[in-house]
């Protein structure tokens, strides 16, 4: 950290502000100009909070020279951490194609959209048991029921499941039937969730929260990393601005800036980013070419009488297509897509 | 809900838009243009999805007539909603004035500071035990120790305590301590958490979303509300914009919107909505002249040396002055600041 | 200027940057962690670019210890910049109330308003003649006649005037018929039209732009102040953000901000602000309370047959029982609204 | 346009809207509900102002079902507008690149780029003469002297000329030397010099105002086509967010949307929509993936001498990197890159 002391600082002041440094173990290194003094804080010593040195008198301005997340960073854990996902390479060279419905709505919905998304060459299936919906009016999801529908379209095509998980005390329940937790966007800093799916084990997607800047989604991540659960894919999903064209807008900057900060995996969601089925194929290509690990998509047989999330929705045909292109664009960016090992039947 | 049919629309994608939106229980007005048919939804059916409706051939938009919240709209409840707290009517003519610490850092510190607070005029006290960080490593509060200390600065003062609640299964301990729960910015959408705080029956500070609309409040609103639990008070705390110059940008326009389309109390949390103690004061005159019902303001005995939120924390002495103008404002906009009951020794 | 060598720089990446600083004429200080080293930039040199230096190898930051403009900040000029207007001292006690329509769309229009605004206490009257419109279909304002127009109605009430001026080219000709000159939102960074508003010494009205920060808003002032002119207000008018049901955002912040940061008055412009008639009086009593120096407010005789901004245009009863307020409010404060001169006749 | 009264508007407020709707020309449809009636306002009379109806007395609502531009829409014109430029067809299949430095600093440096950008594959030669800076004190351009070794260079290497003009008295001067005038992101509203342009008749590169929407940037565009200029290619330059991470958000989104709702070419400038050079090549390729038309991109022989932007600049060969790559990705999208025609010696 470095304390820049305003042009009127007086002698007084800035050696309160080196006593008051030194008090909590550090060391400094003095910068005296003309102008100003500039006080540099040195070494390890306890927790320094930047807004109580910005109340001492004379202080200007306190400038942190380090950024927050540790375990998050790629200072910390060089290489791309890979997770493996139903024989891909999740991080690695392959690319990772998570797709099925927003919401599980029945049995037979759920195993006939498995059997298509998996034909069409998705590596993960996602569908939602648990929903959050800004209306309490709303469709809430089937609950354990639509879990048990998915661990049968697990049973029934190989793909492992992706779904989301909304309070702590449905964790254990969640991890018995899902391959990988999801964390909603409007759950990216619910501290008791993140404590709960770190102590898990579970493999994490995390989503960032729909204004939640690039650094908060890492230190949501350093929450779930700091309990020592190191399977956690981030996800980009479209962040809000003035902009009400579309849903939200898809950060894609964000997926280069991640990938070059962090070591985890990174995710794209253009269903929720763009929020038309007609845009969601150019947003594919677009994150898959700015670098994305995969894709999370929104397919439905019938989005027309979806119980939510129609209108992003693509018809399994339409993905089977984005997928060709993806497979097609894969190697100009150095990556693949693999094909999903045959059922085991 | 109006369909709004394109312009080469056909007239078979027209009659299966209105066989779709009778199939659920509506009648439809018809209102055939030269250029364009537009159809009117009438009555009351099954719920009926706009996404939906938007992708059936033919549909060029369609717009809502009526908002989605119910129980927390002005035509629901035409009154305004009054919370009796302390002895002032929360939501009529008295303004609260709700003070304390970000964190209960210690016994000693948060009886000081109720004290404090009491004798400069406020209502009720507030102080966190348990906090939402962004950094895992930041203090995370006392927890239930918190709580305690809290209900013994109660005891000393006779000021009602408000305290957050970040996970559902702690909703319960914190009841038995608080007078009224506080849903941080982080937790509106966490609905579980609304749930939980609903079927508590206890009252409720339900703060904005720091990138949440006006409606997206009011929908969490009603989902506390929809639980039977009508005490309920809003609070604009700041939201997030391109400014970075002060921590949030309060949003004092909502203010007046708020009173205007519900009948639920606002109040108004310029510490965190401006960030720096310097203008605290200012943007508190600016909330109490444009309406809100009461102010919920940090303040520290000791503001360099406290945990958290020192930047914004008022020393008692500012918070003293505020409250004095406060006081001479209220009667110009038809309010009044009652002093507390002296404490019962 | 300060530089953070990044904890893997070498000493020769360290000693190329500091080559590069000296021989644009700077000191430097130097301060050796363990860690990692930082460069202070000292004394006055040539033009220092803080990307150029960012891209030296080895360097992980380059950090302002100063802000870009100079003539509109405090330091500069730590008195308040007092511009006088009508008889009142503007930027000083006196609290300005400028109102008018929207825009001049007739003779009898805008001498009927003037007096009806001057009436109810109004300082100045504001009118439109070049209007800048989002649809090139829409009513661009009356030009010249507009602004003569506008020259009579000053006549007839001793009003002082203040309008727009849109581009470079119309200077000469707005100056002639105008007391202030008004700078609109969307051309706050028309640095052409700065340029020749700042040599044509009128006092100018600077708009915020509807998403420039604080700083822009200050950068902008400096475009104009750098060209002699001195007599410029800045105006708040509400900013951009994802809210949609008001027009934008007042940033009542930026109130106290930019009068603590800069000695030039501020203006509120609570119509824009808003965009709805039934919330203009209590943004501008926001307005006032967190310390503006004055109103600038669309008053229409007949809102619901204005030109352009009716919906945000009082009638000027509403009008006028908003100035009793602010007149009312004004002392607590420290303010007063001078009741303007009488005409001569 | 609908207007949706109140459930509790009276007849003869229902009747007053009609007459006010009536008395400007148009036809109504009436849709009277159990709840509310909605008026539909039919066939084509006087411009009619929905804030005006809003005001009327028991007006709830009033929505427009049409959008505000008519020529920038891909409904008045269904085919693709393409735009020949140096042999090339943009908007149709051909993906132009324009690239070369933000600021023309010297004869030397504009012809040795433009050298190297031709080489390396592109289309055009971009370079600022008159540059909008936003502080008074930085470089601001060589002027016409800049406009002059621009054309030097265009002699030189057969490539076209793409220079900023930053105001209407100005646009002749320009259209002496430039092939295609860009319209920067700060004068995107700057009406007076979109009609200077519209005149000029010279190809127009619009870039979106980094706060404006999608549909401000087509109304921008219609003041330039509404004056007879049918060849305006669009840009997307990266909007402002709350993130600050990147210097802009590149809004990837927009790119499917303008081509879908417009027929005009789409260009996308991902050196402003990132800021740093190091991401410039990911955020390019997903701009092609998306479906643009082409890339605008700042080429600097040495970014770390620089006048301005340097911190976003690709060295030649990285550009040359980056145009390899697109010319892979471009048949999956089914679009093509054109090496330019050899120069004429």
């Amino acid at each position: 950290m470095i304390v820049v002391m305003s042009v009127t600082a007086s002698a007084r002041e800035i050696s309160d502000v080196i006593g008051r440094i030194r008090s909590m173990g550090y060391d400094i290194h003095l910068s005296e100009g003309k102008e100003r003094t500039i006080i540099g804080v040195i070494g390890r010593g306890r927790p320094l909070d930047r807004d109580q040195l910005a109340l001492l008198p004379g202080v200007q301005d306190v400038v942190p020279v380090s950024h927050p997340y540790k375990i998050a960073s790629r200072e910390y854990h060089p290489d791309d951490t890979v997770i493996p996902l139903n024989g891909i390479q999740l991080g690695g060279k392959d690319l990772a194609i998570i797709a099925g419905p927003c919401s599980v709505e029945n049995r037979e919905q759920i195993i006939e959209t498995a059997h298509a998304v998996r034909e069409a060459g998705a590596t993960a299936l996602r569908g939602g048991a648990f929903k959050p919906r800004t209306s309490p009016y709303a469709f809430q999801g089937l609950g354990e029921e639509g879990l048990k529908y998915l661990a049968e379209a697990r049973e029934a095509t190989g793909l492992p499941i992706v779904t989301e998980v909304m309070e702590p005390a449905l964790v254990p329940l969640v991890c018995q039937y899902a391959d990988v937790l999801q964390i909603g966007t409007r759950n990216m800093q619910n501290y008791a969730l993140l404590h709960a799916v770190g102590e898990s084990q579970h493999p994490v997607l995390l989503k960032r929260g729909m204004s939640s800047t690039i650094e908060e989604l890492l230190m949501a991540a350093e929450y779930i990393l700091s309990h020592g659960n190191m399977r956690v894919m981030l996800c980009e999903r479209g962040i809000r601005t003035f902009e009400t064209y579309t849903r939200n807008t898809f950060d894609v900057n964000a997926i280069p800036v991640l990938k070059h900060i962090s070591h985890l995996p990174v995710m794209a969601d253009p269903s929720h980013a763009v929020g038309k089925w007609e845009y969601v194929e150019s947003v594919s290509l677009a994150a898959i070419a700015a670098g994305a690990d995969g894709l999370i998509l929104e397919v439905h047989m019938d989005p027309e009488h979806a119980e939510s999330d129609g209108r992003q929705s693509l018809k399994p045909e339409r993905f089977a297509r984005l997928v060709e292109k993806v497979k097609q664009m894969a190697p100009i960016i150095g990556r693949q897509v693999v094909s999903p090992a045959p059922v085991q039947e």
